[in-house]
């Protein structure tokens, strides 16, 4: 089976890491948006526009299923990317309910957290699932923008992310009791995340998304292969994706990305690219 | 007299305001590729398609001169922007050449440091530049990713900015007399780069800019229109830039860019936007 995974540039690897521990039989293709990157400042009607092409082009190689790693993908073009799938008969998954359902779980008292991009805390795709599955809830949001150079820069421990964490968490002691990392980048620094925010249970989207799709496609056999594509600069994405991936991704192509075609197309809010 | 003014993003609106202060009866255009921004990190070819595209778009509002604001547009895409220009009857300015010549005047021993995005300092511009003004010059790149979002995020003094500073560039003490802040976020940061780097000389690249454009075009009256034109998101474009502008830019309209036109479609090397 293959299963394509897209995101906006690099972070998306640690899902497709948790992806390849849950099922390594699963072919997989990973498309990101590295002439794009990043999704989590932009427009939700950009975000939509781009992730029906990332999809649309993942769905031309043939994959059985897609799995939006990027929070702020999911929080704007899950529905649109939902109904082209289901059209084009490729199963869409997104990776904030596997974090809501996660959260869900072992949240006790107090309030949830959810920690991500401007666009993915603006979106409120996380505050209203959460507030939807559990009415009565409080959630806060909290946009990190620094964690995602910082974990791009390998500067994964030490003063400067200690601070920075501290700087953007240390008021949620005491209020919160879970945490979702609804970013893609967010796990790497988890560590200093929890540091910051001593006692609160952390959520990660990438391994809770691996589970859910091992549930929902049931355990593959097969080859495991592996393609990353990427719309801009091969090379970077190699060093950069290194310390998402503990592996230099391989092999690595550069695409240009066409049009969106048939129903990916056709859900395209403005029927262009 | 109209200029047009580039950036990748909100950056270049330092570059305006040192602009405006030097020459207020100027009407200024100011274009932002909020929706493609950074370019920082972006291949030598995307970043000239992609400024291609603006130029012409400015090119085509009757402006008479064109300033490229964005040093990672300036290193890559310059000459096909001057040769596109050259053609159409528009001067076009890049920042890296004003900052190289001030570099130079205040420079006396040692090395002089090129501070900038990965693009920038890989991209050499800087470099070539100063080693062509004065051979045997020895000159040191230093990328520092981490600025433009702590600027972006008002972080500008501190203990977050003081350790990242210090991270980046206390090795280059004693090593260079002279350091060109050669991003158009950095600016913002100056004091804390100075305190980083204690007696060394800093040029700031938009001051420098503003300046070549006044002893090119020459004093120019004028009502000093104002018009800030963005790919994406209007209203954080106004919130960030007050920080860059000292004051909400105003009026913010959102453009679709069109295919570049005439000269810049002909200078573009696919041959397409």
């Amino acid at each position: 089976m293959r299963v394509g995974i897209f995101d906006s540039g690099v972070g998306g690897l640690t899902v497709l890491r948790a992806v390849a521990e849950a099922m390594p039989g699963l072919d997989l293709i990973y498309l990101g948006d590295t002439a794009r990157v990043p999704y989590g400042t932009r427009s939700p009607r950009t975000v939509i526009r781009y992730s029906l092409g990332l999809g649309s082009f993942l769905a031309g190689q043939g994959v059985d299923a897609l799995v939006v790693a990027c929070n702020t993908a999911t929080t704007h073009a899950l529905p649109a990317l939902q109904r082209a799938g289901a059209e084009a008969g490729v199963r869409v998954f997104g990776v904030i309910e596997p974090g809501v359902t996660a959260a869900l779980r072992v949240h006790e008292r107090g309030a949830i957290a959810v920690l991500g991009t401007e666009g993915t805390v603006r979106g409120g795709a996380y505050q209203r699932a959460l507030v939807q599955a559990r009415p009565g809830l409080e959630v806060v949001g909290r946009a990190c923008p620094l964690f995602v150079p910082l974990a791009e820069e390998g500067w994964l421990s030490g003063e400067v992310p200690e601070l920075v964490a501290s700087r953007y968490l240390s008021d949620l002691v005491g209020q919160i009791d879970t945490a979702i990392l609804g970013c893609t980048h967010y796990p790497l620094l988890k560590e200093v995340i929890q540091r910051a925010l001593p006692g609160v249970r952390l959520v990660d989207s990438a391994t809770e998304t691996a589970a859910a799709l091992l549930q929902a496609l049931g355990p593959q056999p097969g080859q495991g292969a592996r393609v990353f594509q990427v719309t801009d600069h091969v090379e970077r994405f190699g060093q950069t994706g290194a310390i998402f991936l503990g592996q230099e991704p391989s092999p690595v192509e550069w695409v240009d990305l066409p049009p969106p075609a048939g129903a990916f197309a056709s859900c395209c809010p403005e029927g262009r690219f």
